[in-house]
């Protein structure tokens, strides 16, 4: 038996940050992470391997944080438990004295017949089905995905960079219906442009096929052919682990912990995908799963494994994402209109649209395009949905970090933002204060 | 004689914003902004005319958001006044209600014997001016620069581009003497990769040549062969109208006004270069001059104009800042760690390296470097300084909320922060997060 003072499961982001955050918080005490895959993947870097990487094994997670840090990493399965020692499948025992679960989410598989035909994938997260799924799209002429959030969009653009004839179907009106609709048509646009085709509003009857794939049939009872079909409607926290150790969870929905990821057993954490999340603004329970999330878990619960050293300062899922399809980047952070609506809370828009050179005659110009959602009445601002240029993917963190900071039209109307030629719009046209304006602007009214 | 509301001087960046202000603050009052160039240039894209552009004229400050906004533009030079009437070069008399200020700064000539000299050029402003530069950069073979500021370090990183000859003169020991040393030396390290010579800790002594110059001395009595001489030394405010017109102000510093950037004269505003300053952290006089200030003051005059509106969140000048040097972006918010120094605030400095798209093996990868200065007892961040790819340019205004909202080594180790494999570095390596943590951990210790 070995003996550690934090053990943590689960090799993805959300265990190595909590595993370094414990290790740097608590510098003498010893650290062990299981996981159960030798290579874990870097789980956004997923849909790279099949095009633009080339290789599963270009998107490992490295272990050099971990062992540069003096963190034992066991390689092995948790499936039982007896008081404080967990027990692998091999039978090995590790015993812990505060234990971090970070065993992450697996794919949903929704009930459509045919869906366990040959040449039928999901987008998991394991190395070796990765291997196989990136042969099995390698071979395939014609594909379809179903489903067009995040992962779909993103596997679609690798397919058409990849010129494999490809279909996105799509159940609800609008691509990447976590943003408002401008941005779904926007990347429905480019990955049309590119020769993809999209088809919205329609859901996946069956797949068809005698022993595998040959074509899907949607629920005008139009039918598609295809020799593969790629699945990726979501995932589900992974409660495989806590179900049999016995540690309480809400199906669905992963393991209930306080503001400190204390599940209701002392010395037993939870974060990241398999622990039950919040929403920033409402306090609604929220199934939005990001890194930007686990990871921010995972650097917290390090600190507070003895005590609370860290006061929690956020609280609640802001939903902090970012994107590439084509050559655009897609950013949002907070509330879209569609949810402001959705919740009752009164807003204001504010749009701005610019290029992010200056002047416009320089090279590699992108044009950028912000909408911002404010609160009427108290003008804090409540979200942001940007596309442009690779900047993006920063500069959807400067908004997170004024939402996270309850910042006004005012605070942003009077802040002091750097600009260049060569690296930004123009500081009259910077579009994250000219959204700003174009909102007060109606109340100056 | 016309008779405006709002008459706003100077066509600057400043004077732009500040038109622009007053115009979506107070829709019913008719705006004028007066300016002495009838094609303004983009004060930060002045070295790009030299290379990068085709020309001065891609380099014009648009027109549009002004005439679509309904502001009058007045080309002319105002030289006087009475009462409330601004008196142009050429008699015409321009009645305001209120007047705003933003004549901006002027090229400082040091005293260096033989500074008049054929071939010696300043960094100006106006486009006939530069129309001249340009041909006379492009027909020299050898270049002495002298300054190695913002603006020096952009002008060579264009001359070398352009495959000139060049040599850069700083008498201060580094580059960018307003950054720490390993970022001066980052930039020389760059400068000198693309066949630039620089030569740092060393003054001019006089400029060589009959009429026209052929060379530069050194304070170590070496000489430097040129044909063409470029000074850039900074800027200071320009007075010439205030002084005509009797605004009262401080020789060098400019016009002192309150937080609503009133000077002394009810009905009078300056905002911009011309407008004194004050350093964020320690309230001195600061002679920072940056569109990031001079922006901010121009949207908060426009909306305070004929009451107080909008109410000053942030006061004192951040020094907000990004540049390009090669493939290299280079930035700073705050305090460095030399100013902490000097102005005796106890520090903690944190510093963190990562490639900036994850995995690493993706196209298109820099790498980043973050160095941040937080208050050692406080914990709030006082400053950050970054090089790294383009979106370093949008990563200093992350920054930069950060400082402005006086947040704290726990504030941001808690941030929900997007990353992206395309976009940026990985969650677990994020370079300001774990800048944060370096910092921490020297706490935790």
């Amino acid at each position: 038996m070995r003996k550690y003072d934090v053990v943590i499961v689960g090799g993805g982001p959300a265990g190595v940050s909590a595993a370094l955050s414990a290790k740097n918080s608590y510098p003498s005490k010893n650290v062990a992470l299981i996981r159960k895959d030798m290579k874990p993947m870097i789980p956004c870097g997923i849909p790279y391997i099949l095009f633009s990487l080339n290789g599963v094994d270009e998107n490992i997670l490295p272990d050099v944080p971990l062992t540069t840090n003096k963190i034992e990493i066991i390689n092995g399965e948790a499936v039982d438990r007896k008081d404080h020692t967990l027990i692998l499948s091999d039978g090995e025992e590790i015993q812990y004295e505060k234990l971090v679960l970070a065993t992450g989410s697996v794919a949903m598989l929704p009930k459509i017949e045919g869906n366990n035909k040959e040449g039928v994938y999901l987008v998991h997260k394991e190395r070796e089905y990765l291997e196989r799924f990136r042969t099995a799209v390698h071979n395939a002429k014609k594909i379809v995905i179903v489903g067009g959030g995040y992962i779909g969009v993103e596997v679609a653009d690798e397919l058409v960079k990849a010129k494999k004839n490809t279909t996105l179907v799509e159940m609800m009106p609008q691509l990447l219906p976590t943003m408002d609709q401008e941005f779904g048509d926007k990347v429905k646009e480019i990955l049309i442009g590119q020769g993809g085709t999209i088809i919205t509003g329609k859901k996946i009857n069956k797949i068809l096929g005698e022993t595998s794939v040959d074509g899907v049939e949607l629920d005008d009872s139009s039918k598609i052919e295809c020799d593969l079909v790629i699945i990726s409607v979501g995932y589900k926290p992974n409660l495989e682990l806590v179900k049999k150790i016995g540690i309480p969870y809400q199906e669905g929905k992963g393991v209930p912990v306080d503001d400190y990821l204390r599940t209701s057993e002392k010395d037993v954490f939870a974060i990241g995908d398999c622990a039950v999340k919040y929403d920033f603004f409402t306090g609604d329970l929220s199934n939005i799963m990001l890194a930007s999330t686990a990871m921010a878990e995972g650097r917290l619960v390090g600190s507070n494994l003895y005590s609370i050293r860290v006061v929690r300062q956020y609280q609640g899922v802001l939903g902090t994402f970012s994107t590439k399809i084509g050559k655009t980047a897609f950013a949002v952070s907070g509330l879209t209109e569609r949810r402001a609506k959705e919740k009752g809370l009164e807003y204001t828009v504010g749009i701005s649209k610019a290029v992010d050179r200056h002047p416009g005659k320089l090279q590699g110009v992108s044009e950028v395009y912000v909408k911002l959602i404010f609160s009427t009445y108290s003008h804090t601002l409540l979200g942001a949905q940007i596309y442009g240029g690779d900047s993006v993917g920063e500069l959807i963190n400067m908004v997170s970090v004024m939402i996270l900071n309850r910042m006004t039209d005012t605070d942003i109307n009077t802040l002091q933002i750097g600009t260049h030629p060569l690296l930004t719009p123009s500081p009259i046209a910077y579009p994250v204060i000219n959204a700003t304006i174009n909102a007060i602007v109606k109340w100056f009214k």
